[in-house]
């Protein structure tokens, strides 16, 4: 491993690979929303995207955590990496995540699913006042009423527990119907 | 009482009076900030203003909740008061304040203290992107770091619990040195 | 007003009547749970009542917080006189409650409904231990698991909110189905 | 690395080691307290032990969260190896930490200190009920009150930013002095 991957937190392929069969590995949820004046979520982002376990589905921004890499860092990244440079993402205040996903190979312990790996994600809500363009990997970028964001037809097109991640990111902002 | 009066929510100074010997009475606090494009909190904003107990202290921006009033209008109602109309305040997207501050008659209750009744505050941590300036009650408005504002000389200046609840929303954000 | 009454924070009926057109009233809402002992949510206690509104549906342990009176005291108080005297709850230690409920007396404002007066709640999950046996106003109590405590039967019994609530309190628990 | 090893999410220390110098390792933080029946905060419990950065020092319970272990399952393995198995702790409803710690092996990052790795620890406040007896590395266990806690003397005794977590958790808990 060069020093300049160990200094940028980038792994190696086969690296990564390996240390993804033997460590939870650190990742942030972020739950794009649009807000109004008086803080209300008026609409919630889903991405349209190939996930991990070979679907094309409706997800949040999600990532991995880099070795040295803060948490505000890592979220800020990966926003703009699937909303685009001018998305003016409102970053949270506290360090606290709303939850904590436990992302397990097995559907079965937790009920939230990556094939790849044990990832321990901190969830945050998280406002976004600029123009949002999908980027990389993200095919679409759709914005739904709450109401909509819940509705069986959506909840359909989630796999890997991210119809529930959006539940527990309506809830806690007041806003599950 | 007019009616009016009744859909603002305002009451007759005497029939005030006389709830606040009553009943508990619903207040929002909210301690204003500037945070940097990671949502860290740079600077606490503290008012000048004369206190209920008759002082001349540091304090947070705070007040009543009327009759009919939500939570988030009272919030940015308060915040535009005392900070005036171009704050450009960023209210919070979860209901559930960081804290819950009881204000009692007598100081020894909870050690937040506010003589003329018994209070029950939502505090909130609210991060402002405007020109603020102090307007009606308040004499003056500081900016200072959170070292600063957990100082001795500032704590100094805050009666009735106000450096506790400063306290309290840097630990929340973080940011408590 | 005697002065036991205002020590104890009792208000003759019209005067409370007077002060619930004036005034929001500070609530507290327990969402009584059993745990396992890793503190993962079992089942949720719904008690049988009938409600300002004049039905008769399940709901949570709710009531008012009295003048002098604190938040902890008044949570303990009413879940006592709900589930009896030996249920042993585990209040909270974090005084933020996990949402706040702003019930009003038109259903359209927030959803939640109180036609009696507009109520501030500061609502909280609260593990109970012991035997608990419904008492007073409370005509049963139910356990029931959270997939059942979301369903549509389930629902069904709950009127002015309370289904929302169950919901936000399930989402916080981390065990929303 | 064997099955039983991998199963159990043991590494072999020198693979550890490399992991360690890659990826932030997924951690948990609990501030160890006794509360009285209103869940207030009575006394907060530190350990003394050989801390990472080879000091003699006060700490909270802590320790590190294996290949597909839950989050819950790890912070009652380190309670019960730093307190004992008859500690009875009391694990939070909610999967929301307070905080959540960055311990970098750069002092400077953000004031939580871990000279071995890079660790994203999830950091809770839990109640314990039984006996407690520090076991395997802790030398001693001492419980204090809250103003003790956040002493000149005692925070002279923290080192890599224990004492911020400290009074992060009693800021949390309402009982910040």
């Amino acid at each position: 491993m060069s020093t300049t991957q160990e200094q940028t937190g980038w792994l190696a392929s086969d690296e990564l690979e390996s240390a993804r069969e033997r460590l939870p590995i650190v990742y942030v949820d972020a739950v794009p929303v649009r807000i109004d004046d008086l803080g209300q979520v008026v609409s919630v982002g889903l991405l349209l995207r190939a996930r991990p376990d070979g679907t094309i589905s409706r997800a949040v921004v999600s990532g991995r955590v880099q070795y040295g890499e803060r948490i505000r860092d890592a979220l800020l990244r990966h926003l703009e990496k699937d909303l685009g440079s001018v998305a003016l993402p409102r970053l949270p205040v506290s360090p606290s995540p709303f939850t904590v996903i436990e992302y397990f190979p097995s559907p079965d312990v937790s009920g939230f699913h990556d094939p790849r790996q044990h990832a321990v994600s901190l969830a945050f809500v998280v406002p976004v006042a600029g123009d949002c363009r999908p980027s990389q990997n993200a095919l679409d970028l759709v914005w739904m009423s709450p109401e909509e964001a819940v509705s069986d037809a959506v909840i359909s097109e989630m796999t890997g527990g991210q119809d529930r991640l959006v539940r527990l990111a309506l809830a806690h902002s007041g806003m599950l119907p």
